[in-house]
């Protein structure tokens, strides 16, 4: 394990955290993530002070590429379970939602698969005109694993999730807006300020209302664990297909997990068999 | 019983149908197409390489105008329970809301009223920039059959929902699109090259990625066959009382079930009392 | 209690009420308010010819500004339950979600905190082009307490339910018809007419078939009269802390509960410790 840390913490004040994300060369998630990500949360959730958190990327090309599809199996299978018991990647999702913090997820470049999942676990999103979003699983072979099925279902309704899900493109931030994948996409150049006096404007409430409006937004939108384990099956179950090992494979040849070429328009490579 | 197909069943590839109505002159939805539909969604459920089906209709001014109201009630009396012991024109929309292919529907022209419950139960619906939805049984006196305010509500909230339920007005394409009454509204002439392209996408992905990630969305948004049941209950009550049987005459008096005239507008004449 | 009626019921005909809510000089939320909005929610459930109630603002400034705060807690407390057991500010909410007839919103100007929960509670919301809403609680370190949380969810998602909750800021017409807060904004001198249009429509229809459709749609999108409960119960424990009440001493010093003034703007002053 790396002790390098992808997350830099700025406490912009005891209420006001500001998180940035960096994994050179392209914000890929990897094992090391998805533990820095666990314990984040965790000094989220025990923090007495914190009202708000905000989410941005030092990559102005991808907010979170999507996991690293060359990740330690070994060490992977090893890693113990999280507090909810369910599997860290997914414990990770379920225990973000419900921090007694607002989480907002300001999105400048692609965010993608188990990136797009993490934004879909923070409770607003908003996001600069070039952003792009999508569950791209799809054309691994593979259902999605961090459950975006359910959460998008519930944000966009039925229709568009099938689309998003099913279809596996990439959704640029206009047309995300429009669905209700994100909150609202702002002019260029504004989404940094925007964000940052929406963020000191919830710093300034009070905690004790804070958390508890968020608890009852979180109690009527809430995903069981239940719902997660199962995701994060299926997508083992699917993703260990020879036929999406191919695909994956075909991928690589191709350049995926390089910072330029096809992962910046990976919505429309990954429906092309080689 | 005719033998003539409304369904015509053009198979581009294994995994793509191409599914086109035609009941001339105006596309109603009468007892043979109740049963083609069982038929057609059997065919689909069994289909072991089918992933994704597009309805489209050969009538450009009605995708599927409506349940015909001329139609043999002592037939209909007699049509055999669908699989899942519902009648059959609510099996029908129940079973094709869970096939195992991802279902799209391209608008082109009006479909309103059991026509518009069969769009709400496919999984994806784009539209031409002439579309019509609606869904106008309260004109006749009578709550729709075939639970479109279960479906609607969770498309597009209840406030859109009771509008369109109770207002039983046309729903423009740009207006259903805003809704989410549809997912969205391609430019003039641009619907059928978007959803073919649309449709092999999917059609290149893998059955087991496929269906696995529709069955959660279709989890995460079900709804209960009670829920059928009661809304055709419902209708049968309502529909069956004096009032709405003369709603029903006079709409007949003014050119009811006549391709051209009030078809055209019926969002407007469902309203006035001749 | 005042005998003063603060709502105008206007009989356009057996089967469309207009009801015109003024409580000078700013359309405050008081006690009388609360207990006059119970009579009148009475008299819509009991009335069996009504089909649709239009609730409109004879103040352009202020549809419902908010609650109260200046009221009397020992006559408050004095309350009775309504008819559900809760309290009867949670009551009214509850039941009038569920009255066996439309109801109807036409938003001009300022609709706030428990002015909002109202019309979320109402079946369907029009604005003109200058209404505002908003739910300010956070801003007096209050979870809010007719359960806004619960319908917002529903009606914009999670994500821009947390926005409007968290955030407690104004949302213009425009933007709350982008997230769904309301139907549609309808633009500058055209809501009466629109509405009166629709109204009629609905009036023209038929009671058995209004209100059965109408229950389908609510029981889609039902909340447990716990919810309320907690919700209330909620904002009391958070309303009544010393910090809460400083944040409303601020306020009050600055011009609160004054027509002119911080009232025009209070999503941006509300965020301000004076």
């Amino acid at each position: 394990m790396s002790n390098h840390s992808q997350f830099d913490v700025h406490v912009v004040s005891p209420s006001y955290w500001k998180v940035t994300f960096e994994n050179a060369p392209m914000n890929l998630i990897d094992l090391d993530t998805i533990e820095q990500i666990a314990d984040l949360v965790t000094r989220i959730e025990q923090d007495p002070d914190l009202n708000v958190v905000v989410f941005q990327s030092a990559n102005p090309d991808f907010f979170m590429a999507h996991l690293d599809l060359l990740l330690d199996n070994k060490r992977a299978a090893a890693m113990p379970a999280g507090p909810s018991g369910l599997p860290l990647v997914s414990d990770n999702l379920l225990r973000l939602s419900k921090v007694p913090a607002v989480t907002i997820s300001a999105i400048n470049g692609r965010v993608r698969g188990a990136g797009s999942e993490f934004v879909l676990s923070t409770d607003i999103r908003f996001a600069g005109p070039g952003a792009v979003l999508g569950q791209p699983e799809i054309g691994i072979g593979a259902v999605p694993g961090g459950n975006p099925m359910g959460r998008l279902a519930e944000l966009v309704g039925r229709g568009r999730a099938m689309e998003i899900i099913l279809g596996g493109d990439d959704f640029p931030a206009q047309l995300a807006a429009e669905y209700g994948y994100v909150n609202r996409v702002l002019p260029e150049g504004e989404l940094d300020d925007f964000v940052d006096t929406f963020a000191r404007r919830i710093a300034g409430f009070e905690k004790p209302a804070v958390s508890g409006a968020k608890e009852f937004v979180d109690a009527a939108t809430t995903i069981p664990a239940s719902d997660y384990a199962a995701s994060l099956d299926a997508f083992r179950r699917t993703a260990s297909r020879p036929e999406s090992a191919d695909r994956v494979r075909s991928l690589f040849a191709r350049g995926f997990q390089q910072p330029q070429g096809i992962e910046l328009d990976l919505g429309r490579h990954i429906a092309e068999k080689a």
